[in-house]
């Protein structure tokens, strides 16, 4: 019997099904400085450990997408190994900044199955928890993602359909514990701009670009322990290309909305998110975002902004998200729908 | 006179003779981040604090292999610069693990000579040692490089050909101060197999593959502080081309075994290796494992297995290491004889 | 009105004006493994913990030349985003080692304006500072840069030239606290040339190359959190080329010249430096060095050299600076002039 894992296929799964991933993974300093090479960041929590302290954090957080992308990597060999496609993210929350030294461990539960009515696959939904290795919760989030049979003759389970909130509700929202902007210094973080100075409905166009090389999305894939063979292995895809990973994108994308929203520090919350077209080494990336509300919370100067952050290829200085068929626009490569901690 | 560094050629060695080596490198956190960029690792031990330390180790092991390149990357400039081709390793010992903080330095005696019979070069045997900052030896090796002679003329030293083991014998091996598997979490680690589900001949083929491109294997050179011009300098080829460095080939193939050996934790020892054909970027690289040996140990549900590791260029199912020719069957990259502790 | 970043125009500078520039940035052992994977460096004070122990460094220094690029890289999106040229550096002095946990914040006083007699753009002349978390300085610098008006109409400023040194006057060069190369171990750190082994005027080729790919000059420009479009994005220059950063020549020079300033440990000021040319990936960069003075420091054991260090595209054993003509010879792209400390 072979020793290898060929991966989970849409009859292995069962819903309330717990899957214990392998394997844990220990954050450190040399992180921090690896994600710093692969994309143009410069948001000052993550970035100074005498910013983070100023503003009541005692041991200096990693960007949240780190600690994301390494427990979202740890699902990938049980749950989207024989993906056909990664359809969806809803309720993800930071529960606590991850910090160096923390051990990151993620388990995954089955919440609902759908076989596709061609008999050839089906869509998977799992809610996914990392936890640090004191076991309290640092990350979780739901995800569905469609996944092929191994057997077309195999028989379709019962559907289940979890019911998942379209965005995170505000007063859900967990503010890191000390957390405090009320001595925030704007002129440190780089711009003036609080939460009262975004409209809901406002959209900023970001500005600068990035074109994406081959080696930076292979060395985030390998960083975060992803083993999804696109990414890396060019005899995996018929046209003979890497596709970059979609985290790749969506870390580019937020550290390039840094010019225009340099004090929405932290990610609280993750509501939605679509990959919605496939990216190449030799794109040049380019990032808007739209307000889409904007609220207060009991932390003394937080407020938490509600962001749609959209990743295009070329620049789109229109900031068109959908055309008038109410599909993406063409050079829409990211979705993103997230709630940012911010100065109030 | 000149002020760099132009390597020693054959007759600049003599049976006998130590070379102290420069420079003394620092091991940090960032290295194994670093490593974990170039490399799709995802051993359970090196990975994860928290996991090493429930197998009683208390300080975070590097993963050996980055030991090993930095210890090995400091005899290049005094032992291999002049080399036409590295011919051989053996004997090669981890005596403790290498953590962050720990500085390595190494020394190299020359322990054989041989004269080619075209006059041209010769065969330099050394025996390396890597100490650490409290003098204790980390790693030690014998290696044997075919090195160009400044003048042909020189006169042929005595033929010393140094006794080397074909392996290290299983009761030489070390097992790091404290390591118990007795309560190993084979769910956190990744797969179920234990020693004794490995039967020796068998073959594992490790399924996944990576594409060489042209800067990881050049930044893994840097991080190491390889010397050897051809990784990185174009000019210093007839071909234009940079060869990629035999230590990356190495690190990737022990990384891709992760699929199928997830459990063959730590590297105890290196018994022989062969590099047996050139990589260049745009290769995709496979690995298969063969099983020659396993043992128990005294340590605590520690034992060992031995494994030939094989790289290929493009993936090779029938795992053929050589022809009816007894040559290495095309495609063979790398020849690996190593002993892993696993659980018992 | 738009919340992103169009940088200054020329006259957006007023003599006298003080730019405190975002974002902090706290340096950690993960920056000196990035900066190894970048540049073959083998420097023994930055390599080795134990090494700079030795000579009375109890924390252990980065290279100089990643505080140089982070505090440097601070200025760029309010100096010179809308540069037409980085015309010069002088006066730069490393007030103290940066080591692992250090925060750098930088400051900018402009000192000089100049408007050119085309009316589109103008020189502007500023000294930056960048200071640790204490508040205590550790490098500052003088830069002055070629930058575009937004509105050739507007009035030109009165005309401000700084006096700025042509190089740091010996006697006030910073010997780290502590430092002591009476006890130096010149086998460890690869050389044995010290202070009286070189001679004014005497000319080092540091014989090796390496060939400029795409990915590590846009890591080094992210890392150092430099925003320079050119670099990074295609579409931001007629020729689809990304033009790599100057500080990217500047350590690789300076990693290439340990081979014949082995010893040339700790960079204690830059006096002067012009980018004389641009380079891009593909291209293999050489460098050589001319002794330009030489002095003894009141360190026990301690001197500083006066170093020309000269990069170039393709080897040039003549270590031509300039043609007949007054003008850099072809391939020359850097010409920096700098202090280093190296036992007396």
């Amino acid at each position: 019997m072979s020793k290898t894992n060929p991966g989970n296929f849409f009859e292995d799964f069962q819903v309330g099904q717990v899957i214990e991933h392998a394997t844990p993974r220990t954050v450190t300093e040399g992180d921090r400085a690896a994600y710093g090479s692969l994309y143009p960041t410069r948001f000052a929590v993550p970035s100074s450990a005498a910013f983070a302290a100023s503003v009541g954090l005692d041991a200096h957080p990693m960007e949240e997408l780190i600690g994301f992308h390494i427990a979202f990597g740890k699902t990938v060999p049980d749950v989207s190994l024989n993906a056909v496609a990664n359809l969806g993210y809803a309720e993800c929350r930071f529960h606590q900044p991850v910090v160096p030294g923390d051990t990151l461990s993620t388990k995954s539960e089955v919440i609902g199955l759908k076989q596709n009515s061609n008999g050839k696959s089906g869509v998977v939904y799992v809610r996914s928890t990392a936890t640090n290795q004191r076991g309290e919760v640092a990350i979780d989030w739901a995800r569905w993602v469609m996944v092929h049979k191994r057997d077309q003759a195999a028989a379709a389970p019962e559907t289940v359909i979890p019911e998942l909130a379209k965005a995170v509700d505000a007063k859900n929202l967990i503010v890191p514990k000390g957390l405090d902007f009320s001595s925030y210094d704007f002129t440190a973080a780089g711009e003036p701009h609080r939460l009262g100075d975004y409209e809901v409905g406002e959209k900023i166009d970001h500005v600068d670009g990035v074109t994406l090389t081959e080696s930076e999305h292979q060395q985030a894939t390998r960083l975060w322990q992803n083993t999804a063979k696109v990414h890396f292995n060019v005899e995996a895809r018929p046209d003979g290309r890497n596709l970059v990973y979609g985290g790749h994108i969506i870390s580019l994308a937020r550290a390039l909305s840094f010019n225009g929203l340099a004090n929405a520090q932290l990610i609280a919350a993750i509501n939605a998110g679509a990959h919605t077209s496939p990216a190449f080494a030799g794109d040049t990336v380019y990032a808007w975002s739209e307000v889409l509300d904007r609220v207060e919370t009991d932390a003394p100067g937080v407020g938490a902004l509600r962001l749609r952050l959209v990743a295009t290829k070329g620049r789109d200085e229109s900031m068109t998200l959908r055309g008038e068929d109410g599909k993406y626009a063409p050079g829409v490569l990211l979705d993103l729908d997230y709630w940012a901690l911010i100065p109030a």
